[in-house]
Formats: structure tokens, sequence, C-alpha cells
């Protein structure tokens, strides 16, 4: 499927608004087929719900597992120049060549699941614009941001996990979490890489008087992200968007990818029904923001990295899920009685 | 290394107490890792405490995950009888032919993780004695089922999961958790392969008089695995036993696994100590029990299958742990800052 390259946000409300519905043959396929498979009814747990969404959202039946794909997004941020992040912003390079050497955690977990990792670096050398001073993000910007996230997706991966690097992004996360959802910036806003005490009052004075700056105006998830986002931010968004069309479910990670991904809930209602949250960090704000968006995370580890390391963890979790339901033995196959006497 | 064959109950609880303590060399030699590798302090939350542990149980540091294992052990139990389960016994040896035929979800879920399967079955054709008339098991009995369970353990392993097949056995769980930790009948008992109404009035009733027709006389944790527990469940005390002995870190599967696992704790306090929970199934009675023993699960994904489901998937995350201590590179290796500025 060719999907229009977007030139500009109301590209990007388009692209949002015309997003296909799930397949319901397939997921009634699935409803078909999962009460035959040989254990009591409902013992898989969410593992029967998992199998029934991935057929739903790869649009066919069974479902497959055998190809899951990491992206990793990475970005700059300026607002960093508010000593926001405990670590400073060089480490967002260092870190994409950490990635590319094999040595991060990510690297390690793609080879765990047999993954295919690919990392996309947004123009490192240019952070975006200080959003507590301005929008982070231009027309041309955001748009360009989001075509390459949806660049990225590869159409033949049967599950995408979406992660991100980048110094400052947590502040950002938690800038257009409070833009959506309203609340305290202290609600939203949490250590990050390890910030605490006045550098974490500070972060949460920079969080209360971006999301004051930039909301006059009613702004929607595309004006939210443009403005309070990053350029991986709004990359993550649009793999979110691509992934929807290309059939492949897609597993978020931490708090970051959720916010981007929840700028695009919030233009449209059902526009994370092709997601699952892959995990919930120990990053404050993220449980806060999966709770806003009614998404149950499959695992909870008290993991607070980002780059991806949350949502492929889970994925040998729906990886299970989706093997169970496709190569299971039905009762009739395996002469299992399946009542009583 | 040779461990005796137990012939008796006191040969247990020897084997048992002469149970080795964590190599504290591996442990600290993964403590001084930890720090060094590319991630903020923390930020792999429990993945970094489980390197820890398998390198301290492993006895080698860094730990390895590149043979994963999974052990199920099926048993019949006498208390069928007492219309105590919503499948009729004969599907525990129709589950085995499944297992063995590669249908059941056990089966996909090892493919699915790389690990290897064993399925073994005591004595199916011969059930345990009815625990609400007796004694589930003789001295022999439990001595045999548990050398039979030591002998199922992989010395050239590095993870060892364990799980359990056998109609009926839930009832088991119950009793056992009750005479280890007290409480109503009503507390410990659950629907199990699906009893509910008069069916689960029932069963608790069947929990309740068992535990009292046992408990008279202060038994220990084996006198209560032999009394309330089944041949399945004396092996996957004997598969922790020995695991421990040889090397071999356990990952624990759900309420049975964990019941029969608990009756050595009781024996002796640390008993557990190499054993993860790898989740909490939605049979109730396990969370319980898990939080009486001190054991937070991995995963709560809503399962209650048993056969190691629960822990076979819980096995990626210690897999992935593993490989993340062992194969990230450090600070210094990938020449990223770590520290302010």
């Amino acid at each position: 499927m060719t999907i229009a390259i977007p030139k500009s946000p109301d590209d990007i409300r388009s692209l949002i608004a015309d997003m296909p519905g799930p397949d319901t043959k397939s997921a009634d396929a699935a409803d078909a087929r999962e009460p035959q498979l040989t254990k009591p009814p409902g013992a898989l747990g969410r593992l029967e719900e998992l199998a029934r969404w991935a057929a739903a959202w790869q649009r066919k039946h069974p479902a497959t597992a055998d190809n899951i794909t990491v992206r990793i997004f990475a970005g700059n941020h300026g607002v960093t120049a508010k000593g926001v992040s405990a670590f400073p912003a060089d480490v967002t390079v260092q870190m994409v060549g950490n990635f590319a050497a094999g040595g991060a955690a990510i690297n390690q977990l793609c080879r765990s699941i047999g993954a295919n990792l690919d990392v996309i670096a947004l123009d490192l050398e240019n952070p975006t614009a200080d959003f507590s001073e301005g929008p982070a993000m231009s027309d041309s910007e955001i748009a360009h941001s989001f075509a390459t996230g949806m660049a990225a997706v590869d159409p033949a991966s049967d599950l995408l996990c979406i992660g991100e690097m980048g110094i400052g992004n947590t502040t950002a996360a938690a800038a257009i979490a409070m833009a959506l959802f309203e609340g305290d910036a202290a609600d939203w806003v949490g250590p990050g890489t390890g910030v605490a005490g006045d550098a974490l009052d500070n972060k949460t004075r920079v969080v209360a008087d971006s999301v004051a700056l930039h909301s006059s105006d009613a702004p929607d998830g595309v004006d939210i992200l443009a403005r309070l986002g990053g350029r991986e931010l709004a990359a993550m968004a649009g793999a979110v968007c691509a992934a929807r069309y290309q059939g492949v479910p897609v597993i978020l990670d931490g708090y970051v990818a959720t916010a981007a991904a929840a700028t695009i809930r919030a233009v449209r209602n059902d526009g994370l029904a092709h997601c699952v949250a892959g995990h919930v960090s120990r990053e404050p704000g993220h449980r806060r923001l999966l709770d806003a968006l009614g998404m149950a995370p499959l695992l909870d580890l008290d993991m607070r990295l980002g780059e991806g390391s949350g949502a492929a963890l889970a994925a040998a979790i729906v990886k299970g899920a989706i093997e169970c339901h496709r190569g299971m033995a039905t009762f009739a196959e395996a002469g299992v009685s399946d009542k009583e006497g």
C-alpha cells in the first residue's frame, strides 16, 4: 500500500483520520479457533486477547510472529539548555554509536528474541528549538520527522516495537502528557535519567511553564506534538500511523513512546487500537499516562531505560501468544476430552 | 556433583538441609559490572536483580542463558473421585500425549524461546491415594517421586522452568498452601480448570476437611507434601532441590508448582532463594501464596493453564536480563559519558 508522504501538519491529520479499522473477519476467525484449543477456556489469559488483536491488525488469521522489528528513533532537544537531564546532550549521539556497535541493552534484547533492529537518528547535530521559549518544531520539521518515522516501518514485519533515545525527551513526554490530560506538572514529571532534588524541581517548572506557553489556543494532538515534542517523538507517531496502514501491530515502549503515540489518540479516539503498551516504566508519569489512555501494560519490571527495551521484552510475550494460537492442537486433533466426563 | 538418591522422607529433609548457599563471589562480580554498563543506574529495574541472582545461583559470572530447559511433571490424584475438577482424570494422560505430539501451549512456547522440553509422567495409571481419606503418598512413594524430579534436572542447563499437568492438582495445591500458611480454605481454593458454584463449594469443603485430617501432629513441609501432595508435586520439589545443587536457577510456574516448592521453604527458610516466580496466575490462591512466600512474580497476565506456560514466558525475561548484563558495553568501552557534563 502506498501512503502519501505528509508535507504539513494538516497532511498528518488526514493520514490519522484515514487509518483503517481492524479486520473483523480475521478477529472473528481467531474467536472461532480459540475455544477449540487444548486448554481450559480462558486459561491463557491475556495471551488469548493478544492473539485476536494481532489477527485483527495484521489483517490475517492466524497471525504470525516470525519477523519482529524494533525501531529506535533518536533526537536532540533544545530544552536540555534548561538543565533538565542528568546526562549531557552528547550522550544521544554516543548512544547511537553504541547501538551501531551492538553494545546497548536493546542490542542484547533484539538478539535474545531474534528481532531486527534499526536505529534512525534524526538530525542530531541540530537540536529542536527549546520549547520552553517557542515551538520545538516548525510545520516542515514535524512533517519531515513524521514521514521519516513512516518510512522506517517494514511492511513485511509481523510486529513493530517502537522506542527512542534522546537526552531531554522525558521532559518532552511530560509536557505532552500534561498538555493532553491536564493535571499538575509534578504528576507528569519524573527523574528521567536520574534528576532529583532541585534539578527535578527545575524540570517540573520548565514543563509547567512550557505547557502554559503553548496551550492558549486549544491545540490538538498534532499541534502539541509539534510544539512540545521533538523529532524522535514525531517520528514515533509517524511509525505508529504507518504501521496501521501496513498491517503491522505495534508494541509501544515507555513514557516517551507512549506520549508520542498519545498525540494520535488525541486526534482520533481509536487511533491506538493497533498498539499495546509493552510495559509500564518506573518513570511515574508513564503509569498515569497509560491509565489516561486506558492501556494495560504487559510488563511491570521497574525498567526506565527507553531505547525500546520494554517493548522488545514484551514482544516475546506477544510472540508466545501468537505461536500458541497458531500452533496448538484442537481438542479434536489431539483426542483430548474438552468437557466433564 | 553426585547427590544421594533419597529413599525416605528423612533423606529428603537432609537433602534440603544440605543445599548450598549462593556463590557470593559471582554475585559480587555482577554487582561490580552492573554500574559500568551503558545505561543510567537502575534503569533496567528487575532485570538487574535477575542478572545478579542468576550469577549467584549458576555459580559463575557472567551468567548465561543459552540452554533453557522446561520440565513438566504429570500425575494423577485419587482426590478427583470427590468431584474437584471440571475435567475428567483421563485428561492428564491425554494431555501428556498432546505434549508428546507437540500440540499443547507449552510446546509452542518452548519453540518460541528455544527451550528444551521434557515431560515426566509419573505412574499415571495409578493415581495417588485420595488425600481426603488418608495420606496421598507412602514414604517410599514420595521418596521415589522426589528422586524422579531430581533426575529430571539437566545439570548443563542455564535455567530450569518447572511446571505440571494433573487433573485435580489445584486441590492439592490449595490443601498444601492452607496446611503451610493457615487461613480459610476459601482463601486458597479457586476454579482450577473451571469449577464454580456448588462444585467450587465442594472443592473448598474437601480441602478444609483434608487439611484438618492431616494436621493434628504439626507436620513439617515434607509431611505435608506426602500427605496432601501428589507425585508430580513431589517431583517438582525434587527438581527444585537438585537444581540448587547443580547450579541451575529455577523459574517456578503457577499455583501448583509454587505450592510444591513452598514445602521446601517450610523446611528451610532460604530454600527457594534460587527460584523466581515466573508469573502470578489468575487462580486466586497463587497470589496469596506468593505473598506469603515473599516472592514477586515476573509476569501477571491472567494465565491459569499450568504446564509450565507462565514460567516459559518468564524465561524470556530472565534470558533478556542475563544477555543484557553479559553483552552490554561499558561506558569506557563505548565512549559514552556516564555523568553530568
